[in-house]
Order: structure tokens, then sequence, then C-alpha cells
């Protein structure tokens, strides 16, 4: 269920809530009091899904490296549609990804809880390699730790991932103007409802599955025919409301989605309203949100469905003039809401 | 106490447990059994404390990116000398110094158990700011996760870090030959000692602190110095005995330790006797291996003491032909013993 925080407790800087972990604005005042205060540099300061590095010059022209890390504590380790390193592995590919970066190198920190199954870790590790091998990425460097009982739940796995960008991509807010559309590559929900569903805490079965996928040739794909993208992110922890509040804060413009354009299968919508969740705010693992110019939007869009990762694609809003820093959507009865950023998470632990 | 294992444990593939994460025998064997089979590639193959990755030439030279990681889950998060923060960024800035990179871009995962005081986390993240400041290192990418209480044991912390490698310098195993000698830069077995006493588990008190300290000036000191230097490590999780048994390892030579010229503190010495530990097996977390061939012993050891961190510096061993894959030690009444690979750990989490 939704936690309900007051402003009081979100000034709390007593002790970390599980919301401080969200996603939500709880874990935006603890990256932006504490975190980036402490590291602050102008990389940092991005707060982008992957750092960006303008450090290797060669002759003539000039790439990037990208740089990011994730650490994963989803519960179950198992689920739906994957398992904690299929999770990992995509996340950092796809943290890279929408950045424009080509994967190349992942690291893996493991820590274990004594009497974790051998069986487990091997699946899990099988699983890793998998995505690593279909996606031309190299696993090249990691860490083990073990822990006593009770001092970690099971499994966590750390992914850091290089990428390179190459020369003339650069995604950045900045280049966002109004009238320029917003495209997702299909349905969202599944990962959160998937992985609630496999800790069994549901009276009833459901057969929705987990989206996590790697997104790096899709997302290759579009930026290597299109001219036109501006922006891109992935529409995890938070949600796709989370990631577009990100988007627009404190920037000369806002968004407006358009509810009925938004891809969501029925079994999730069905379950949302059930349990009294807002889909806008569940987890995906296999979705990116891309900004592109007006004009280029139909020919991306079309791009996008060709791919078997895209075949669900739909324009979902546009950038607007105003309200500035808002997200608003136009309702299918004709009203409009701000779709705010939470205060805290809906479902904690699912990735 | 150590922990004594059978061969049957040894070979136990059902349950993870606490000395797969030592260091020792089990953790190679759980590397090597499970992880490097899945994802086996010729960078991650070489075990390095960091990857080597042979991307980018310039005009006419070539460098290499080096990429390490690291969680830490040390507990006390607090210990004379340093803290987890601390731990984390001179470890990574320590792992890529001794493959001869120079540390340039750092990320953080934190998993916080919910809870935790956020003044404990401010004083870590106060420490490793510091230390990133001083080394001239940027933290420009992390990640939160928040579990629920018992989840996690307070604070664990991955660190990855990327560096490059100038043209020219290559370190390696395959360039170590008989007659090599080997430099330590000080006095072994404090860290371990100093988080142990930070347990409060002793009946009496100790002034021993911990060593953690970052280690990239001096190494790049004596690098920018030195054409000799072969090969260099640094004694962490299993100690000075788990670092020089994993060089010989399979290798045409063995290495012979010198007791009398191995610089140990007396408190760490008194403390061990009491304890029934072996300081050759505790962990260090501001100490480099270094092996130099012949020739380069004696300005390599000057210029070593030269600096803050290398003032009690000692040759303490030497590469010898035989036994081949062994570490053996001349003991000071003259005696000979095999200094072998514990199986398991002496001290879990003091890393």
């Amino acid at each position: 269920m939704p936690r309900i925080l007051s402003m009081e407790i979100m000034e709390n800087r007593q002790k970390i809530l599980l919301a401080h972990g969200s996603g939500g604005r709880l874990m935006h005042s603890l990256i932006g009091q504490l975190f980036q205060k402490k590291f602050s540099n102008e990389i940092l300061d991005e707060l982008s899904d992957s750092a960006v590095i303008e450090l290797l010059a060669s002759k003539g022209g000039s790439c990037s490296l990208c740089f990011t890390t994730d650490s994963y504590v989803v519960r179950p380790l198992f689920f739906p549609g994957g398992d904690i390193g299929k999770l990992a592995i995509c996340g950092t590919i796809n943290d890279l990804a929408v950045v424009g970066a080509k994967p190349l190198y992942i690291s893996c920190g493991f820590i274990i809880e004594e009497g974790l199954d051998w069986e487990v870790l091997e699946r899990i590790t099988e699983s890793m390699a998998q995505v690593a091998d279909t996606e031309g990425v190299k696993i090249v460097t990691g860490d083990v730790k073990v822990v006593e009982h009770n001092s970690a739940d099971k499994l966590f796995i750390n992914t850091s991932g290089i990428g390179v960008r190459g020369e003339g991509v650069n995604l950045c807010k900045k280049a966002i103007l109004p009238g320029d559309k917003i495209i997702i590559n299909g349905t969202i929900g599944e990962h959160g409802l998937a992985v609630l569903a496999a800790r069994g805490q549901f009276d009833f079965q459901t057969e929705i599955t987990s989206d996590c996928a790697p997104l790096s040739d899709l997302i290759m794909r579009v930026i290597q025919n299109s001219k036109n993208i501006k922006f891109m992110r992935d529409p995890t922890r938070g949600g796709l409301a989370t990631v577009l509040n990100e988007m627009v804060s404190e920037m000369g413009f806002g968004a407006e989605l358009f509810e009925e354009h938004i891809p969501i299968k029925e079994e999730v919508k069905a379950l949302c309203e059930i349990l009294g969740f807002d889909p806008l705010y569940i987890a995906n693992e296999g979705k990116v949100v891309v900004v592109v110019s007006e004009e280029g939007a139909e020919p991306v869009l079309e791009l996008m469905r060709r791919h078997p990762l895209g075949k669900e694609s739909q324009i979902i809003g546009e950038i607007v003039e105003a309200p500035k820093g808002k997200v608003i959507m136009k309702t299918k009865i004709g009203g409009t809401r701000v779709i705010d950023m939470l205060v805290g998470d809906q479902l904690p632990r699912i990735c």
C-alpha cells in the first residue's frame, strides 16, 4: 500500500526510512541533501542514469565514457520473467543505453547471506551470463562478500557498467522544447506487480510477468536512425510518473500525458484497481521513455514498433510550455490532473 | 578464531558458508567453479585486482582503462583509523593503483538498513569525500537502496572505480623471475586487529589502529621512478600470506620470506600470540607488496622509505626457483615452513 508520509516525516533527518530508497521525493532529498552535497562535482551533479565523462579524445573526433552503478535488493530473488541476476545486468545495460552509450563492460559485486544454496547462485549467475552474452557485454571484474545469517537478505548484487558514447550523440534535458513528443516502447506496470505477486501475498493468481529486458539494441537503433532524439530515461523505481517528474523538474517546460494512449495491459489495470495502486508509479524494467521532436516522432514510433521490444510503442504525451516543472494528465473523460512525484513508494524492494 | 574446515566441507557445494567470502581457498573455489566459469572472458580470467581493458588507442600511443569493484560489509562501521566509507574509497583507489593505473572516477552503491541514523551516513560520506578530494578522485555516479530492518546489517557500500594506465606500464605475474625481491611498505596485521578490537569482544584495550590509507601517490611515485617493477598487490583479505600464494600459484617459481625482515608492530605480535592468530593472514588496508628485479630493489626501497606511507618499507623476501607455486618462510631460528593459503578465514567481515 502507498505509505502516506507527512511533510514532518519527510523533513525528518534522524533516521533512514524505507521510503528513502523509493525513487520518490524522500530519495531525492537524501541524494540532494547528503550524497550530492558531499560528493559534488560537475559530472555527478548531472544526476544522470550514467555518468558521462568526456575523457577520450582520439584523432579528430571525440567520444565519451559512460559509467553507471546500481545495487539490486529485489525480494524474492526469482519472479515471473526474471531474477535478481537478469535484473542487474539488464538494469546496468539500460542505464548506459538511455544516455546513448553502447554498454561494453560490467562489474559484479555479490553480498551473500551465509547459508544461501549454491544452486540458487548458480541459476542467478547463469541468467546474468546469458543476458551479457546475448548483448555482447563482458563481465570483467567482480567481488564476493559473505555475511552472517540475518545480516543480509539472501543475496544483493551490485553491477557497475562502462559504455562508450559515439561522437555527436548528446542526449540532455536542455535540448527538450515544447511540442516535443513523448514515446514509450510498450505497456507499463508489469515488473512491480510480477515481483509483488511472487511474494505470495495475494489471495489470487496472476499471469503478469516482469518486462525485464535489455534495451540497448532497441535504443541504439533509434539513435542511429534519428537525429531528433532529445532525451531518454528508463522508468524503473517510481515508474513513469517519477521519471517524467525528474525530467521536467526545475526546467522551463512541463509534460502533458494522454491517459488513453498510455499502454497498460488489462490484467495490470485490474490488479491495480483491486490493490489501490496507480500503474504510473509502478516500476518497469524493460521500458524506455523517449523524447523526440515533433517532426521526428512518427518515424521514430514506426522504427520502435518494428523492434521486438517496441511493438506496442505509443506516443503518450508531449512537452508543454505550462505548467512549468509539472506533469499533468489529460484524462479519458476530458479532465486534467497533476501527476506528482510520490513522497515514498508504493512498493519497496522491487529492484 | 580460525575456522577449521575439513576437505569435506571445502568441497561442499550445497550451501554458501562465511568462509566462501574469506579470501582463502573456499573463496577461490567459489570464484573458479562458479563466477569465472559462467562469466569467462580474457579480461576477467586474469583475476586481477582491476580489469585491464586495452580500449583506447590515441595517436601514436596507447593506454589502458582499468576497472574494479568491491563491496564493503565491515562490522562495526567505525573502527580506530577509519570507517566503512574511508575503507571503500581507499580500497578502490588501491585496487586501481596496484595494476599501475591512476584512479580517476568512482561509483558508490549504498545498501542501507532501515533505521540507520542520518548522522552515521553523514559521517561516513564525509570521510569518503575527504579521501576522494585528497586523492583527486571524483565520485561521479551512485545508487541508494534501503531494505527492511534485519535485511541488512546497518550499511553496505559498493565502490567501483575507473583508472587509466599509461603507456609502457605493464605489471603482470609473467614478468616475475627468480632473484626478484619482494618489498612491503610497512608493518602488517593492523587493520584486521583494529576492526576486531572495535567489536568490543576483547577483555582488554589495545592501541592498534587500522592502516587504512590510499596508496596511489606512493605507487605512482615508484612506477614513475623505476623500470624494474614487475608486479604489485595489496595484501587485504587473507593478508600477506594469501596475496603471495595467489602470486605464485600455478607459476614456475615460488616465494621465500625472511621472517625477521617482516615488519610487525610489537602490539600486533603480542595480540596475535594471545589470540592465536597468525599476522601473515590478517588483512591490511594500507599496504602494498612490490616485486622488483634484484638490481632495482635497493633504489625502490629507498624511494618508498622517503614516502610518508613507506617509512618502514622492507625487503621481506625473494622469488625462488623452487618449490614452484609455494610460499615458504625462513624462520628466525633458521628453519623453513610452508605458508599455505587458509581454507577459510581467521576474521570474517573485516572489509
